[in-house]
């Protein structure tokens, strides 16, 4: 416990910024038995959450809000077949969740709806007290980056950015390498979203995957919202998955920060086709223009001088993959191949070992201990850590690992990549979201078994 | 041969540029039976050039030159090994390679030197009417690059870039499969050089590989003279084994082109830690700065729509890769994990296949022709392929397949990307080097079996 207080004191938006007034913040010894969660948001992945958070014994489901009453009945469904009190429901319209961040016996809310609201929504539940945990990506524009960092610094509330894969065994295995000096001093990395979503984009307003090339009003589920991101921007507007594992390992915002990057996309050829070979060349939608970039490319430099290559390609037909890659001055792992080479360790110089060996003898701390309560969760169990780490530091009234200047600058790479693609590949620069405290602020702990 | 004398036409400086003189190049139906050669430089991969060479019956080694007396010995006893008629030797100082391209009798030359000779023995050569080719990469500095261009253009003499990996047996068969169209539109292609050289940038004077932390004069080899670049450039400067197969690929220069590139180098750790770890502290190298980062990313728009990322990646250990990735609206292929997937060929929707039986249907003919006379070459057998290219079409006085405005849109990397990274990686626009004629320039019809 006496850990836990110091690290409040570290991180906690009041130590550092001398803010006038105290929010309401425990201390670690007033660590909360039972956590009252709201959730905003019941499509698919808010459905995911709440099943995660059903399972724990340690949370309560104080309210569900969703605009359409089908995905509610689902949240409350869900919530009848394991026997908890039923929980209050909101989503009369639009800002029904408003209402619900005026119930005082709500801690914390996650918030798992379209893009456009995360950033509103976010504000509105730091402004209301609420420990805010908010679905990826955090914001869509510069200006919404930066509401998440003063709007947090203004009420000390806290956010977490609810990034599951940084908490993938494989990347959890390669942070526990990073930081045991396995790779020696970290120079290069890359990552990236590669998921073909030509069926997640467009459906046919019934089910989800695998059906017609209808979008935006006429499209269920994803399809709904997400789209019209692609048929608007020519941006990176996906980032995260892949970033904040990366970041995380260079301590970015902690002791490091993204100074600048570049960006560049491909011309945009796969929903076109994907309408005419699944809808036909007369099909309405076969005369948009999409703006969206096949593949778009963006590479970062940060403070102590690594480079980060960050992949956003989700209209063409490729296997899913991540694409990471951690190399240093001592050796290399790339998760394509599931392969490594670590100078002096390697069975032969100059070839490549399997990974596998390497992933499980650095198992993460926190993977020997919960693999089997994570077992049942989605995402091959990543979805229980983050919902843990967002449950266990909401309770202690602390920092999360993921807070609001990691959402607003993984986020950024959004309009930051818009702008260096808008102009040829220009430079962009990443405003600093710490105000400079990056240079003093610690390393996050990561290797702990808790959360 | 009617194919041949058309190919001239339309690929001859003559024809394209209206000079108001005709250089001496034969007509198609005028082949040589035999080429009389010159070799300028005779280090080691000189040596592999000679090797071929001395294999063909339509050769014949007329001059040899080196100006390490050592090196000329070692020329000297291959021919006589393989019963050849003596060559006459040059090398008395740094220019009497002057005098071996005064030699009437010489048709054309292979120049294997140093990196910073290569454009100036490239112009000389030319100049002096010799079929030219010049090993990788072409030139140091832009205005090397419009050197060998102009004189080309002036001359009407032939300079081919001795591209090897362009004739890899993976490389061609990809290629085969980009020219009928198995990736669809092409968008986003991969490649680079990636491999540890720590131990070809420093020996102990007398071992190439291996040995000791010298370099420069205290160096032997390539760690004389190569090394030395590392020191001075931070810059791509070695990009063409990559970018060659991939600019063939999407026909730069021939209906495409280079527009602008960014690039980014990590800080440069790698080899003042060799220096250490092998030399010591104390060792007089040890208190060397390096301005190359250890590994530099660029990232090429085309003006087709692509973007191109390429790597350099020396300097830290890792198993060599070129990293190839070709991707299309169809399909990927990927050569790390040798895999590959075509939209409705793959044997299950989502999952990578094993690349093996597609680059076997696709095996491109002139590897299914020439694969047993390649073997005893170099490098897997593409350097049989790369010479028989050049010794082909200079016996036919063509355009070679890879020619003066591909040697230096490839080099322009080199500046551009120093450029680039100086100004924090800012854009750089490639000059256009065919001057606007890459808008009318035939793609090069790589699908035959002869060259």
């Amino acid at each position: 416990m006496a850990l836990d207080r110091r690290e409040f004191i570290r991180n906690s938006t009041i130590a550092g910024l001398g803010l006038a007034f105290l929010p309401k913040i425990g201390f670690a010894n007033s660590v909360k038995q039972t956590l009252n969660i709201g959730f905003i948001g019941m499509g698919l992945r808010g459905e995911e959450h709440l099943k995660n958070a059903l399972f724990r014994s340690d949370i309560q489901v104080i309210a569900i809000c969703d605009i359409d009453p089908n995905r509610l009945k689902v949240g409350r469904e869900m919530i009848e077949e394991k026997g908890k009190s039923p929980a209050l429901e909101f989503g009369k319209d639009d800002y029904d969740y408003r209402n619900l961040l005026k119930l005082k016996e709500i801690d914390a809310v996650i918030i798992a709806t379209p893009w456009l609201w995360h950033t509103p929504m976010s504000v509105d539940a730091m402004k209301a007290g609420k420990y805010t945990g908010v679905e990826v990506s955090a914001a869509m524009t510069m200006e919404e980056c930066w509401d998440l960092v003063n709007t947090h610094e203004a009420t000390g509330s806290h956010l977490m950015i609810l990034e599951n894969v940084n908490y993938r065994r494989d990347v959890m295995a390669v942070l526990n390498m990073v930081r045991q000096n396995v790779f020696g001093e970290l120079l290069h990395m890359r990552c990236g979203y590669q998921h073909d979503l030509r069926e997640v984009k467009f459906n046919d307003g019934i089910h989800a995957y695998g059906h017609g090339v209808e979008f935006g009003e006429k499209g269920f589920s994803e399809a709904r919202w997400r789209t019209q991101h692609s048929l608007k921007r020519n941006a990176d507007i996906y980032p995260t998955h892949g970033l904040g594992p990366v970041a995380t390992y260079v301590n970015v915002n902690r002791g490091n920060r993204f100074i600048s990057l570049t960006s560049h996309a491909t011309k945009s050829r796969g929903l076109h086709k994907h309408i005419v070979d699944v809808g036909g060349e007369d099909h309405p939608n076969a005369g948009l223009k999409w703006k969206l970039g096949d593949i778009v490319t963006t590479t970062i430099d940060t403070a102590n001088g690594e480079t980060i290559i960050v992949t956003h390609d989700t209209n063409s037909p490729r296997p899913y993959s991540l694409g990471f890659r951690v190399q240093g001055t001592n050796g290399i792992w790339e998760v394509d191949g599931n392969r490594i080479y670590i100078e002096g360790e390697a069975n032969k110089p100059h070839r490549w070992d399997d990974a596998t060996a390497w992933l499980e003898k650095y198992d993460h701390p926190l993977w020997k201990r919960f693999a089997s309560e994570a077992e049942g969760a989605g995402h091959g169990g990543m979805d229980f850590f983050v919902m843990n780490a967002f449950v266990e530091s909401a309770k202690r009234q602390i920092a999360p690992p993921l807070d609001a200047y990691d959402a607003a600058a993984w986020s950024s790479i959004t309009p930051l990549s818009e702008a260096s693609i808008a102009g040829g590949g220009q430079v962009q620069y990443f405003p600093d979201f710490t105000r400079g405290k990056w240079i003093k602020r610690k390393p996050y702990n990561w290797m702990k078994d808790i959360y």
